[in-house]
C-alpha cells in the first residue's frame, strides 16, 4: 500500500466517497447543513446491503427473532418513561462575547489535554477528578467554577465572560396537530429501542412468541448534537440497527455472552481484518444496565465504538409499566427446577445496538486500498475497494472491448440476463484498462469483457477485482460463478 | 366470498392487520398517537418486500436509473425554493367556544354534502362555485363570509363563534443546533423529491449519467395533517417511493406516456384484479406541471390515488438554480436534427410518486378474502391473504405432524436448509388444519408437512395456499419449487 498517515487516509476515503457517489454533504448546493449527509447512488446500495445483511442475520436466520418498523414519532410520555426528557442532555455554557455555545465538559476535556501536552500531569489528573465528581453529582455550578478556576477562554472571542452552565436536551422536538388550544410537543426519537419496548406485548401476543425471543428494528434516530464531527461518525440524523432480546430474569448473563460473541462474528464474517476489532467492557455502567460492552473498530482516528451489547435488565419495561399503567408482563408456562411454571414476570433484556452509518464508514475504511502496482519498469497504482461481494453496490460490469462489430449487442444480452438477479452495469467508454480501474474504485467484484472471440464461441473474460486475475469462461457458467460469491446464502452460513 | 359491505370489509382488514401483527397503533400502551402507526413483525416484512419490488424494478432493471438515500433534514432554503414555505398550507378556522380548529374548505365541503343529501342541489352548486373561486383567489376573508352566510356551526360547541381564517403550514419544524444567538429553524421534509433535485448534479457528475436518466428514492416524509383518517391512508409520518426522470426539454410527453404505462404494469404484475385500477387525469394542473395523472385503486371507501405520474417541467431545477445561485444545467453532446450538440439546458422532469403506506393498504385489501368453504354437509370458512409470493412475509411454514417420533428434528433439518434463502417458520402446536388456517391468514404460500412417511422416503406434503391442494414431493425438490414462486426474477421478467 502506498504510505499515508492516518489523517491522510481518512481524508482520502472521504473524498473518494464524494467523487464516486457514495456520500454527499446534505443540501450541498445551499452550502450544506451541518452534521447531515446524503447517501449517493453507490452509497445507497452499500447501505442497503449492510441493512440486508443485518436483517437476514437477525430475522431470517433466527426463528425466535422478528423485525418491526415503528414510527419516528412516539407519544411524549414514552420519553418521560425512558428517562430521555429529564436525563438526555449535555451541560452547556455560552460565551457572552462570541455568543458561541460549548459543552462545558468538552471545554474541560480540552484543558486536560493541554495540561498533558505541557507535561502538567498532576494538574491534568486533578482537573479530571474534579470534573468527574461534578458530572456525577450533576453539579452544574461546580462545572462553571472549574472553567473559571482553570482560566478557560472562548476559542472565538478569547474572553472568559461566561454564562451559567445549563442542561441542554439533545432531543429534537416539534409541534404536533393543529389544536387551537395549543399543539402537543412531540420528539423525534433519539433511539429506536423504545419503539420495540412499547410494542413488546403487541408483538409477543400477535406473534405467539415464547421467551427467549428478540425484536429487531432498523430506523432513523435524531440527536441535536452540539459538536458533530468526523464525517458520518456523529450526525444529527442517523440510522440504528437494534435488537432487543427478551429473556428470563437470571438468565441474562448467558445471553449477554451469547450475543457478545455472535455480534463480533457477524462483523468478521465480512472479511475485515479481525485485528481491527476489539471489545471494550464498560467500567461505568448506565443506570439501567448490569453489564455492557462495546465492539470497537480501529478507525484512522483511533478505536471507536461501532456497536454496543447491553444487559438492560427489566428497566425499560418496568418504566413503561409504571408510566402507562399497562402490565408489561409475560406468562412463562415452562417448568422451573421445582416442576412449577415460572409464571408471570417482566422479562430481562439484552440489547445489541449498531450505528448503521458508522458501520458504513467502517466498511469503506476497511475496504479502501491505495495499492502500489509498480514493477521494476514502471510505477503504477490503483484505488480499490475490497468490499465483500455481498456488500458491493455493483456485482458485475459488462464491457464490450469495442463499440462496434456487434460487441455492444452481445454484451447487452448478457446484461439483460444477469440484471434479473442483481445490480450490473454496462460500460463502453474508455479503454478496458481504465474501465477496470473505475470498477475497482467502486468495489465491483467482477468485470466481464466481451470480445471478438465471444461472438465465435460464447466465452468471455472474467476479471477478479482483488487478484486482478483473468479467466476465460463460457457465458453459460457466468451466472453460477457470480452467484456463488454474491449470494447471501454462503455468507449467512458462516455466522 | 362471504358477503360483507365495504365498511365491514375495511374494518375486517384493519382488525386482521392488528391481530396478526401487520399494523399496530403507535404508542398504543399510551393510548396512541393520532395518525401515526407502527408496522408489526409481519407488516415490516410485507413493507420491506414492497420496497424491494419497487427498488429492483426501478434501479436494478433500468441501467439509466440509480437510487439515492438523502436525509430527512434539509437546508431551510430548499423549502423556500420549492414553494413549500409559502404555499404548502391549509386555510384553518377556530371555533372560539370549543377551541377546536377546522379546515375552512372542509367545513364548506361538509355543508355542500348536506345540501345535496337534502335535495338542495342549486344551493350545493352555488356554494361549490363560490368556494372554488375563493380558494383559487386565496381569499381567506371570503371563506369566512361563506361559513357565516351558510350558518355553519362547530360540531363540538354548536356555536357559530368563529375566528378569522388563517393559513396553517403543513410542514413540521424543529430547532437545529445549539447556537446561543438563536437556533436555526429546520423542517422535516414533506416530500422526498427535493432530496433528488438538490443532488441532481452530484449524481449526474459522479455517476457519469447521460440524459435521459432517473434518480429513485424511498424515504420518510412528514405532514402535519389536520384531519388524518382512514387508517394508514393519510398519516402524519409516511413513506414515499419517488423517481425523478430527467429528460430533454420537448421530449417530456414521450416519457410521460412511457411511465404512465410502465407504472400501471408494475401494479398489475402483482396479480391484483386490474379492474380495481384506473387512471385519473388531472383536469386542474399544479403550477409546476404540464401533465399529471393519478393511478387510482378501488378501496372500500372508493377510488383513491395510490400513485401520481407528473410532468414537472424544469420548475424545480430552475427554482434551485435561482435560490442557490448554482447552475443546474446539463451539457448534452448528442447531436440534434441540425447535426449540432443539444448543448446546455435545464432538464425537464417526469416524476413517479407512490405512497408506500397506501400501497401496503392496497395490497392487504386486494389480498384479503373471507372465503366460504361450506359444502352440502357443513359450513366452513377461512380468512386467506392471497399475497403475491414475492410479497408474502413468510414463504413457507414447516409443520411436523406430531411432536414426537423424530418428526420435529426432521422438520428442523428442512428448516435449516430453507432459512438460508428466505423467511420460513416452524410450527408444531395445534392440529395441522388449524396450522394451515393460521398460515393462510398471514399469506404464507406454502405449508410443508413432515409425517412418518417422510422418515422412510424423504418426501413431504406441500400444500398450496390459494388452491389448498396438496402434493407429495421429494425434499430435494422443495427448494426449487418454492424458489420458482418466491424469487424476484420471475416477477421482474413481467414488468
Amino acid at each position: 500500500m502506498a504510505k499515508t498517515n492516518n489523517d491522510e487516509q481518512f481524508k482520502n476515503v472521504i473524498s473518494h466517497a464524494k467523487e464516486y457517489g457514495f456520500v454527499f454533504q446534505s443540501s450541498e448546493i445551499y452550502d450544506g447543513l451541518s452534521a447531515v449527509y446524503d447517501y449517493g447512488q453507490l452509497g445507497a446500495e452499500l447501505k442497503n446491503n449492510i441493512k440486508t445483511y443485518w436483517w437476514k442475520s437477525m430475522v431470517q436466520m433466527h426463528e425466535n427473532i422478528v423485525g418491526i418498523d415503528s414510527a419516528i414519532f412516539m407519544h411524549p410520555k414514552v420519553w418521560k418513561a425512558s428517562g430521555h426528557v429529564d436525563g438526555f442532555s449535555d451541560p452547556m455554557i455560552d460565551n457572552k462575547d462570541s455568543k458561541k455555545r460549548y459543552r462545558a465538559d468538552q471545554l474541560l476535556e480540552d484543558k486536560i489535554t493541554r495540561y498533558e501536552k505541557d507535561g502538567k500531569t498532576d494538574k491534568a489528573a486533578k482537573l479530571q477528578a474534579d470534573m468527574d465528581e461534578a458530572l456525577k453529582a450533576e453539579n452544574l455550578p461546580q462545572l462553571k467554577v472549574l472553567i473559571e478556576e482553570h482560566e478557560i477562554a472562548c476559542p472565538v472571542s478569547g474572553t472568559k465572560n461566561w454564562t451559567d452552565v445549563r442542561q441542554f436536551n439533545l432531543m429534537f422536538s416539534t409541534q404536533f396537530g393543529a389544536m387551537a388550544e395549543g399543539a402537543e410537543e412531540v420528539y423525534l426519537r433519539p433511539e429506536t429501542a423504545q419503539g420495540i419496548f412499547v410494542n413488546f406485548l403487541n408483538v409477543q401476543k400477535s406473534g405467539r412468541m415464547k421467551i427467549p425471543f428478540g425484536i429487531a428494528q432498523i430506523g432513523k434516530a435524531f440527536r441535536n448534537e452540539v459538536i458533530a464531527r468526523q464525517f458520518i461518525m456523529r450526525m444529527r440524523e442517523f440510522e440504528q440497527m437494534e435488537m432487543q432480546f427478551f429473556v428470563r430474569p437470571g438468565e441474562e448473563m448467558k445471553w449477554y455472552a451469547y450475543w457478545k460473541e455472535a455480534r463480533l462474528k457477524w462483523h468478521t464474517a465480512l472479511g475485515t481484518d479481525p485485528a481491527k476489532y476489539k471489545y471494550h467492557d464498560h467500567a461505568k455502567l448506565a443506570h439501567y444496565a448490569n453489564a455492557a460492552v462495546d465492539i470497537e473498530f480501529e478507525f484512522p482516528f483511533g478505536f471507536k465504538e461501532v456497536e454496543g451489547i447491553h444487559s438492560r435488565t427489566d428497566f425499560d419495561l418496568k418504566q413503561h409499566q409504571e408510566f402507562s399503567g399497562k402490565k408489561m408482563q409475560y406468562f412463562d408456562n415452562d417448568l422451573n427446577e421445582d416442576g412449577k411454571p415460572y409464571g408471570n414476570y417482566i422479562p430481562y433484556v439484552i440489547e445489541t445496538s449498531i450505528g448503521l452509518d458508522r458501520m458504513f464508514l467502517l466498511t469503506m475504511i476497511g475496504a479502501f486500498e491505495d495499492q502500489d502496482l509498480s514493477d521494476g519498469e514502471k510505477t503504477d497504482s490503483r484505488i480499490v475497494l475490497h468490499l465483500h461481494p455481498c456488500l458491493a453496490p455493483v456485482k458485475a460490469a459488462i464491457l464490450p472491448l469495442t463499440k462496434k462489430d456487434g460487441l455492444p449487442e452481445k454484451a447487452q444480452t448478457i446484461m439483460d440476463n444477469l440484471k434479473l438477479d442483481y445490480n450490473v452495469v454496462y460500460e463502453e467508454k474508455d479503454s478496458i484498462g481504465k474501465r477496470y480501474r473505475r470498477q475497482d474504485a467502486i468495489g465491483t467484484p467482477f468485470c466481464i469483457t466481451v470480445d471478438h472471440q465471444t461472438l465465435e464461441d460464447d466465452t468471455v473474460t472474467i476479471r477478479h477485482r482483488d487478484s486482478m486475475e483473468q479467466q476465460r469462461i463460457d457465458i453459460k457458467d457466468l451466472e453460477e460463478l457470480i452467484a456463488n460469491k454474491v449470494s447471501w446464502k454462503n455468507l449467512l452460513r458462516q455466522i
